[in-house]
């Protein structure tokens, strides 16, 4: 018997179409609420009614793409991702996971398929959060974990969020009701392109994501004395560059080298009064560590802390450490994970487990059902660019392993 | 015989008076060619006027006041710093020399003393080059020493140089008529804070300087790739901050540790794309080094270059590494140096010899007449600042030098 498959062909125009929505030589510009995202999220509507879905938008602009199933009264199984982009960003990201659930549905409409349980394809709003810094907005939405300072936001512009929901059929007043009800859902599947290198060095055409990473950000600000860099001798300077350039090498040897947290970064910094003659006197910068692992997590910061700690002994100057954020890791459901498997392993495809070194709709969603993810090879492991590819096969394999694995859930479900 | 000594009240009151034109709670503001900068000239002018000089407006802007000597067509001594000050500067850089030099000439007077020579005071523009970033505009005319850019420098409004001159007097279509003849001038003192901690650390009221520092001015570009913070792990990771954290820390360790030069300094950094969660593509930093040694000067241009090209290997970078500007050492007159000592010896006044790590108008004076230097202490060092603070006692010591030294060089001088 011959497996059913997406339609490769099919899937591929949908996501050169959508990818031709907000396209520009810079990159993807479709940001979440612009002209461009409510152009995106119109297509995707109309290849969801094609494929049988009914479609609704919920409170929180969320598209939600349904079909009943033929047992009643049984939870649904849900797909999906986004379709907001960064500015700058690629065709794949959040795209491909929509289209790709949408195809799967397709695909069972085109083999007069019908599951047992309701299935839904979602599109969840704004989930790069580039707009009003409030990433994994619609999930958070639907999951229940908006918090007051999500429902305030306002940008540079002044137009509050409330606004800008309502450009893509959302209403903040009633956003409440976007929170889905305890047995509403059974499941819920992501697939999304990797970002990272790992399954391409490796060959590996399918990773199933064991946990998406949790975070913790925060802020620094190195104080010394600024001072002429003619006339100061190097044994007079308090140097807040100097310093800085420590604990940048810190953050970096905390993950790499002490192996104490899986990745550390610092992404920005200011250095004040930045003229080329004259000593800084200050230095603010990003610190960000990340792992799967709380425990872990805490330890870094904690070493970071310590060594702060010492340079204000060894450089004179004051370091003052902030915590500006803390999301907690999201482990993903092994029964579900254990699903993803045995689809590939029937496609003949290799798997890899990984760790999701990026957030996820899947973690806010992970919140009120069970929740995995297919990650599928980034060449190059390039994300957030014009530069971002996933090749064809990759992309048709990433959908198969989810039409399958919807299917095997749908038998196996209660 | 008591020995002849300028008025100290006087002195601090021209300070006082001058330090408040263009004073703001932010520090003084009299930057070249501004409305400040023209009404301290004028107060300056006024000055020279009551103290019997006869004053003129070189044109490049310079205020010269002399008199004429006893003995007729000996060569001018020449007294001077200038009045235009950094943003937020501080009261004494460049205002004490010329204050001095006009209080020493005012105490001639009193006294109804004579000199052989000419004296010229001479306050020059645009020392600091805030505006149009061209420092020693002043002094560089007179010594021969501009180039072709300086002639053509337009502001960031389009503005070209030459009408900002016109505001305090110059003329840029005659501006080679500011060169002085061969035979004018034989000798050229400057009064000045140190701007530095070593007078004060060492409790020695006079320095005496021994060159001006050199300087060898580099941009620096760090070339990796911008990638995801969480998606992308350490050991693939091409980290520009990364790779500049440790250039940065070479630089102060060739001065600092490795000691072939005597000062290293990485002022302006730029972090790019500078987003908390994104991996610096590349960073573009100033370095500048500084010594009285050119050969110095040149060796540590050579480490941080080898230094640039072992990161290069280690961090998987590309960096790039442009000279944007050398200025040689300048040594200051050995025997104007000494005639300084003495006069500070017969005011029993301690001196100790340094060099200037600082540029001062004397380096463009040095090439067309021998100059010297007399450092007066700089309470913690502090310079181009509101803090800036040398005491009142420091300001009469130093003024009380100029003129002994311009007595001993009057009588010595052929």
């Amino acid at each position: 018997m011959t497996l059913p498959q997406v339609n490769s062909a099919r899937l591929m125009e949908t996501l050169e179409t959508l990818g031709r929505i907000g396209e520009t030589p810079e990159g993807m510009q479709r940001l979440a609420f612009t002209p461009a995202d409510v152009e995106g999220r119109r297509y995707v509507m109309d290849l969801m009614a094609r494929a049988g879905l009914k479609v609704r938008v919920d409170p929180a602009g969320n598209i939600i793409g349904r079909i009943e199933g033929t047992k009643p009264g049984l939870p649904a199984i849900a797909l999906g991702s986004h379709t907001d982009t960064v500015p700058g960003g690629g065709k794949y990201d959040g795209a491909l996971g929509v289209l790709a659930s949408i195809e799967a549905l397709q695909t069972l409409q085109d083999l007069s398929l019908s599951p047992i349980h309701p299935v839904e394809v979602l599109d969840f709003t704004n989930e790069e959060g580039t707009s009003y810094r409030r990433w994994l907005y619609g999930s958070r939405a639907m999951s229940g974990l908006l918090e007051d300072a999500d429902l305030k936001a306002v940008d540079d512009e002044g137009v509050p969020i409330g606004d800008r929901l309502k450009d893509v059929g959302g209403d903040i007043t009633r956003i409440q009701q976007a929170v889905r009800c305890p047995g509403d859902l059974c499941a819920y599947l992501e697939l999304h392109i990797e970002q990272g290198p790992t399954l391409q060095q490796n060959q590996i055409p399918v990773g199933i994501v064991t946990a998406i990473t949790g975070r913790v950000a925060l802020e620094v600000s190195v104080v010394g004395v600024a001072n002429h860099a003619g006339t100061t001798p190097m044994n007079s300077r308090r140097d807040a560059l100097l310093a800085s350039s420590s604990l940048i090498q810190a953050v970096s040897a905390i993950a790499a080298e002490e192996e104490i947290c899986r990745v550390g970064t610092v992404g920005m910094v200011k250095v004040s009064p930045g003229a080329e003659n004259v000593i800084p006197g200050r230095v603010d910068f990003s610190v960000e560590f990340r792992d799967v692992d709380m425990q872990r997590l805490i330890q870094a910061g904690r070493r970071f802390r310590g060594l702060c700690q010492s340079i204000m002994l060894t450089s004179d100057v004051e370091v003052y450490v902030n915590e500006v954020g803390v999301t907690q890791p999201q482990a993903m459901c092994p029964r579900l994970s254990q699903a993803i498997h045995g689809a590939a392993q029937k496609l003949s495809l290799l798997t890899a487990s990984l760790p999701s070194g990026a957030g996820h709709d899947a973690q806010s969603m992970a919140k009120i059902t069970d929740a995995a993810m297919i990650f599928v090879p980034s060449v190059d492991g390039v994300s957030h660019s014009p530069l971002e590819y996933s090749d064809p096969q990759a992309c048709v394999n990433g959908a198969n392993v989810l039409l399958h694995t919807l299917l095997t859930l749908d038998e196996t479900l209660d």
